[in-house]
């Protein structure tokens, strides 16, 4: 006899999205590369498979997470989003701090929000936005260096600041865009741009509707010359026209990017770091 | 025949003085354990060691060094100072760039400047500064919570500014002395303490002529009950007033604390951020 549950007797789902920090060093980046449910590969862990853990555990079900945009081995997230589904009776609280408790060190929920069922994390967000960290000086970090790449020449922030700002608007970024994405066009909406200096970081923060594999890593990576006075400022527009990759400067070091999140339109009911 | 090296052929000692930042979770404290010379023990690298080894290879002979400031196990430096003598005909940049090629990555040097005989690290030095960082907030960090430690209940800043500014002054600190403090007498000059919240994470800076062991994390321990609203912001002045250790606050975590560096007179010629 085969036993089948009644619709009409399963408990309905509900979804809630998630906001989650993690330190990308320490995780073969966000996109699990097991199967669902199955534990992360020897040295490869990632964050997807950790929170979906987490989420499970508390859930006393299989949780899967859909992410507002994935992040490289080695990329941090100050808040990337998530949403899931479960039948489980938990309160925001209880989700948040129960994942938490399950999770490494290395990540953490900060909140917890239910959602409409038709919010997608990834699909229902207007823009992403990322700042990359670059530690200006002769030496190289020992202090906060899990967060900060490393440039020895002397940098003109304002420079680099100018000549980023030919990025803006909707363009094929193909120039920045590594060989290996496998997003079916290159036109992106480069909403802002900004590039600043705090003492000896050069700050760089770029907010777009969405972004390339290895765009903001391919964008610093070809403002650095730019900054040490290699090449003139007109360079990244001239570069952003070409549509040439290997052309382009080369993909900087992921140690300095943080995916500060996504925004989403104000009626999703998010958090206001996350909204538009 | 016994050789002696005439002491006129020695080549004059010249005393360096040496900025060193260093993430102080990886190691079990700045003071060397084992002997001069000797490798640390095993699972206890101190920093000195660490610093004394890549100098010393440097110069190419055993080189001891004396800092503004012992720190503990976990707590970080920004900039540490010492000073070192040699024979050696090394250009300062050589010092710096050289002993950071040999350091472990969680130690640079940041700067190294030829200083007067009469120079010490810890003697010269008028004043040290500290920082410690709190966040604030429901749930644990984990990005950069390897420089922070974490309260979930919240904090009132302005209370624990308020509170603290108690503690200027000549004052005798043995209510924020550890009982395995060795040093003679507990009088010490309070110049600076400021509280100040930045988004969810509050901030304590504080300066004084020396500390005690442990005093910084001692005097947080004791803010966080007035911040936390379980102690009157008059409780700090009747600790201080008391000088009885067992009645304060518990020692705050290592992490959140960075020893900023020490300030000496002008007239020592070293860079800005370690001259008053």
């Amino acid at each position: 006899m085969t036993e089948t549950v009644p619709v009409a007797d399963a408990p309905p789902s509900r979804r809630h999205a998630l906001g989650v920090e993690y330190d990308g060093g320490e995780f073969s980046g966000w996109q699990r590369l097991s199967k669902h449910g199955e534990p992360d590969r020897p040295g490869e862990p990632t964050v997807q498979s950790a929170v979906e853990a987490a989420l499970s555990f508390v859930a006393g079900h299989p949780i899967e997470v859909i992410c507002a945009g994935r992040t490289d081995a080695g990329v941090h997230a100050a808040c990337q989003v998530v949403h899931f589904d479960s039948p489980a009776t938990r309160d925001p609280r209880g989700w948040m701090l129960g994942a938490t408790s399950r999770l490494p060190p290395a990540v953490c929920v900060r909140w917890c929000v239910p959602v409409a069922d038709d919010f997608h994390a990834r699909f229902s967000a207007r823009a992403r936005r990322y700042r990359y960290r670059i530690l200006n000086r002769a030496v190289r970090p020992a202090l906060r260096r899990q967060y900060l790449s490393w440039e020895r020449r002397p940098l003109d922030a304002d420079a680099m600041h100018r000549a980023a700002q030919a990025l803006l608007g909707e363009n094929d970024f193909s120039a920045f865009r590594t060989v290996h994405c496998q997003a079916p066009h290159a036109r992106r909406e480069l909403q802002a741009i900004r590039v600043r200096r705090d003492g000896d970081v050069v700050e760089v923060e770029v907010q777009a509707n969405a972004f390339l594999h290895h765009m903001v890593r391919n964008i610093v990576g070809s403002l650095l010359p730019v900054g040490c006075g290699e090449q003139p400022e007109a360079w990244i527009g001239e570069l952003l026209a070409g549509r040439d990759r290997t052309v382009a400067g080369p993909t900087a070091p992921s140690a300095g990017l943080v995916f500060l999140g996504p925004r989403y339109p104000a009626e999703w009911g998010l958090p206001a770091e996350v909204t538009l």
